[in-house]
């Protein structure tokens, strides 16, 4: 998408960042974001890290790489500390923690300006069709590592 | 599903009743309940009245009437009256308008007790696994068929 | 709401039962209930155990029970064990952990079946139109905690 | 934004122009972009076309024209020809078709590439904070109508 260059964020020392726009959808009667919302947020911040590292959803599930393969969100911990709103500009960035067989642990932070707003960790899983746990093929599992921070685990 | 015998609504008179409770995450910071979020409303009343004459999606993708199929929305008119707020209790009413082949025409309304907020006409395709339109097999058009209203066009 | 007597779910001993029904609007391509729908779901559930046990929304924003306050999601655990499928009904279960000043700590559960879905641990802040952590009125802690379980803490 | 210069999309010859991407909370289970969440995207669109006009939410909300403003959706017509599916990237073009008082009509179509989506006219009024209909005040007026198209009707 040469047109549009930002539209999968960017990936920057030891992680990616993407920015993302409060629209009237996120927030809520309250006048704030629905705390939901940031759980779709950090959706597209994974995603768009993985689109950068060269990992697609659509080929994984085509079977590009050996089976098909999809990640699934196994646990999730969110500390909420500030507030976004509407018209807010934010970006979310996203780490990797660590990478041990069939599993992806990421580090995910939302911020406004220098304000830091939620923090997630996030634990993914890699599964086969039929829902199985499975080991990412080396060929990607060296793509996400290649991404690493200092303090990123991989076995 | 006989512990929660109103979850899929009731049908009534000429078509079908579902109340929906408005939440957190059908607001928006106006105060109001989200325009976008009627239209999940009406597709919720459209799958239930469905599902109360006994045409289930699942059966249907399963292809348990013949061939795999679905129901996709082809076109949608809305019209917005009055806006709803949180905690209210919404009734959402679906009507069979007509069924010719592979179109099914069905109009909606949602009200709060007497005040009519929102309503819709929807034309919904009868479609292939393949996309391709096709009838709505005879025995669940005669399912829909048996609670048209007297205003229902069936050919 | 006479006419849909548990169109809020049901008190039960020790806490919430509340009926979800998954709808299109709650899936995704991977053919199985997005990560992010659970978390709308627990809201539910929290909104209609205080609906049930008489804490509202509106009341509470418009200042009934003194100065106007809200309810704000502090921090969420959640563990994803087994994927929900379209049609499927769910029990989302709420039970007072603790109640200490402006914090409310919540167990959650979702079941389809017998089957242990998802689980979280929602943490809850009582705040002020300004957003500043306040203690819940006294009548309202008082409505809360007659509905705490065995193991709930109450200070 | 200088870092994110096409966040908001850009103006163009007789309108505007946003990109969206097709994440996970966008499909449902069929394996397509459920079709509410166009209706999200839309909005994204006429939200950013005001926003590249001049006309932000906030300072319409917080009354920098005059009497606190809002635009609230009244009618929508959509028409869906093809299917989205995940990992897209969409174009939501919006034109203004008429201005007329309160009244602000707007065309709005979905490419993927040279392939047309869905299409929609949407009809928004623009109101006060106690929701009455009123003129948009002219300063605003003026910005819209500097970007409509040979075929806008301003009165």
């Amino acid at each position: 998408m040469t047109d549009w260059p930002d539209l999968a964020g960017r990936l920057e020392e030891g992680g990616h960042v993407l920015p993302v726009r409060v629209y009237y959808e996120d927030t809520d009667f309250t006048g704030i974001v629905y705390h939901g919302a940031y759980v779709r947020f950090f959706e597209r911040g994974r995603t768009d890290f993985l689109r950068r590292v060269g990992i697609h959803h659509t080929e994984l599930a085509e079977g590009t790489h050996g089976a098909a393969l999809a990640f699934a969100v196994r646990s999730m911990t969110l500390e909420f500390q500030k507030p976004a709103r509407i018209d807010d500009v934010l970006l979310v960035r996203t780490r990797l923690s660590s990478l041990k067989g069939a599993r992806v642990k990421l580090d995910q932070v939302i911020h406004r300006g220098a304000d830091l707003l939620v923090s997630a960790t996030v634990t993914v899983a890699v599964i086969t069709a039929q829902g199985r746990p499975t080991r990412l093929p080396p060929v990607l599992a060296e793509k996400l590592a290649g991404h690493a921070s200092g303090e990123t685990s991989v076995e």
